[in-house]
């Protein structure tokens, strides 16, 4: 992972360059804890060599995991990142596009980036917290 | 609905999240016109429990409706907001992801959230206007 | 192809409109190349009459071009811009709904306008360079 700032604070603008092998998810998170990013938007596009997507089941109150398991470009991963109890947080969602031209997506569990995924980070001077909400089973943005 | 302004205008930023049960059109048109935004942009992750997108139709000069039916996480949600006749309008296209990882997508016509869209906006000091193009169909941003 | 600039420098940000017949691809790099865009963010939606996308084939190190012959609405387009040998360049990835609400996508080769596609370009005051990788086969944005 490399990154530039693109643009100064107090709404920080950065490009986020993810390398061959790395993991969009962890690295994204990583980035997020590093700089302390309380209230963002995400964007990027680049390529997967696999990726698992999830879908939430609500009876279950969990992610079903969908494995994509072939090279596939990312087409569109659009997001935010808010505070959670273990700090910032992606929330990341994911079309894939597959070699016939098919689609495939999900809410992003992971991806193994190859060979660039180019991110837009755009920050501001928020900071939004996410809440966990037994009743549903997920954490989600308490504008309280 | 709930929002929070996340950057200061001229150019402000809101995130707007949605609760269960509000249908995303509805809310984000009323929020549009609450805060009377001329020229802005969306882009938006969550989940729906049941959706209408559109298809363009050109000898109908209207949208076919597709049903969605069933719960699906909201893949993708971009579009911008200008001023039609009526006032400030969203224009939302929406790329949806399904149990098995498939996809269906359109212009958005009702999404019904469960359980939250989480949606930046960013509006700019401008105003679009949309003119109604009778020869199409539909109104259009229209940049004179 | 009109533009209007909707907020001032140095973070310039402009909304593009397409007219029916242009293509994306074509009208984005020469709305880049006039700016002279270094660093910048791209989202759209509207609607093409025809389209080719790519997924990008790792033996062959080249595109494999997937022709999408009829009306699709432009669910979403995403991309960048940075500065290649040949100056300012769109990195575009779209998903494109069809008359049954079903998908296609892939990196975008080039998508004919009918009847509208609304562009957000955000500029930045930084300039990214892509650099080609000839083990690759693509030029990827290096931060050095």
């Amino acid at each position: 992972m490399k990154w530039q700032q693109v643009q100064e604070g107090p709404s920080a603008v950065y490009v986020v360059v993810l390398d061959q092998g790395e993991d969009a998810v962890a690295e994204l998170t990583a980035f997020a804890r590093d700089r302390s990013l309380g209230a963002s938007q995400v964007t990027a596009v680049g390529a997967f060599s696999q990726a698992v997507v999830g879908w939430f089941d609500r009876q279950a109150k969990d992610y079903r995991h969908i494995p994509v398991r072939e090279q596939c470009e990312v087409l569109s991963l659009i997001g935010d990142i808010a505070v959670a109890d273990d700090g910032p947080t992606p929330h990341l969602h994911a079309v894939l596009g597959l070699s016939d031209g098919s689609t495939r997506g999900g809410h992003l569990l992971s991806g193994r980036v190859w060979p660039t995924l180019e991110v837009v980070v755009r920050d501001s001077p928020a900071e939004l917290a996410k809440t966990h909400r037994p009743d549903i089973g997920l954490a989600l943005i308490d504008l309280g």
